[in-house]
């Protein structure tokens, strides 16, 4: 109560704080989102570390690892989204797909690896509630090849969404043993999904 | 050292506390094998449980989680080895994959997954430098195909090798999400296997 015990936060105006808190919180998701995408296992004191942020400023924001999942789900969702409105869908689908590839395949990456490192985290139901979106957009372009006569009818529409996910891993696994180049792989991916998707 | 204090398994004869012995590490690795394939994050406490042994009778065979990691891995490759035996891969190499996918595919599925959970407790030099058999063996079989003509050439061999683990843990997820049958499973990776290979 007496003056003395004001923390200079406190004595901020309420805009600042804000600001300050919505600051931490991106250098939280920012590092968070790096980590977990990166490898299993990370610690949320790992990502306070990272962030430059104390543990308690962290707990202030996320007060659980699933709410700090969830977060950063939400944010690698509203990247990709967000990236999707750049590539060019229009035209045959599979010139289309292979567009999307090259040119989406760091994020598809990325967010793969996310999600097989927060499954512990958070419920299989909230992910798929949460509806991917990229997913439903990959499955709408596949959807397109199929009624245009390019794309195969014969294997589910879900395995082939689901063939592109379980590649795109594979060929980032790939780069980390050093057996594609980072530059081979979006080719070496596009090249098995046209011979995989193809009628 | 009073008779009093000799234990029921100390008073045996030595042969049958082998035997004992030999008995629990065969109901350790029968659980742990059946716990790590099935899920990430296993506890060696849910392996001493499952198997119906002490945890100290675990830690006596196993000092380490790297140590029944890797008794795991040993023990699953001999057993896929031993299946392969049984497995004709004389032929065309196109249909010989496909016998080994329809016949092997419940052991390749296992493998990935277990290796997937052990990823941790083992270093990824001595994955790689213990050569998973079965992996040589579909890299033999995809090589004669290649010198055939049956198989592409234009992917790296290691990338065919891995596509194939990948597309069979993305078909044992998708029976565990309800997007597949364990009936369509080994066929629709036959079929995709074989538009992936195809020159």
């Amino acid at each position: 109560m007496a003056d003395g015990k004001t923390t200079a936060s406190a004595r901020r105006p309420s805009g600042q704080r804000r600001a300050d808190a919505q600051r931490n919180m991106d250098k939280i998701l920012d590092a968070g989102l790096k980590l977990y995408s990166s490898r299993p296992g990370v610690s949320v004191a790992e990502v306070a570390e990272a962030a430059g942020v104390g543990r308690v400023t962290l707990y202030g924001h996320f007060p659980s690892r699933t709410e700090l999942a969830k977060a950063l789900m939400d944010r690698a969702f509203e990247e990709t989204e967000a990236a999707w409105e750049g590539v060019d869908t229009s035209g045959p689908a599979d010139a289309a797909l292979a567009r999307v590839v090259r040119e989406q395949w760091h994020l598809m990456e990325r967010n793969r690896n996310l999600r097989d490192n927060v499954i512990g985290d958070v419920s299989p139901q909230w992910l798929r509630a949460r509806h991917d979106p990229i997913l439903r957009r990959i499955e709408e372009l596949i959807t397109r090849g199929r009624d245009d006569g390019a794309f195969r009818t014969d294997l589910p529409v879900s395995w082939l969404v689901t063939s592109l996910y379980s590649l795109v891993h594979a060929a980032s696994d790939e780069i980390t043993a050093g057996r594609l180049t980072a530059a081979e792989a979006p080719e070496v991916l596009v090249a098995s999904l046209r011979s995989l998707y193809r009628t």
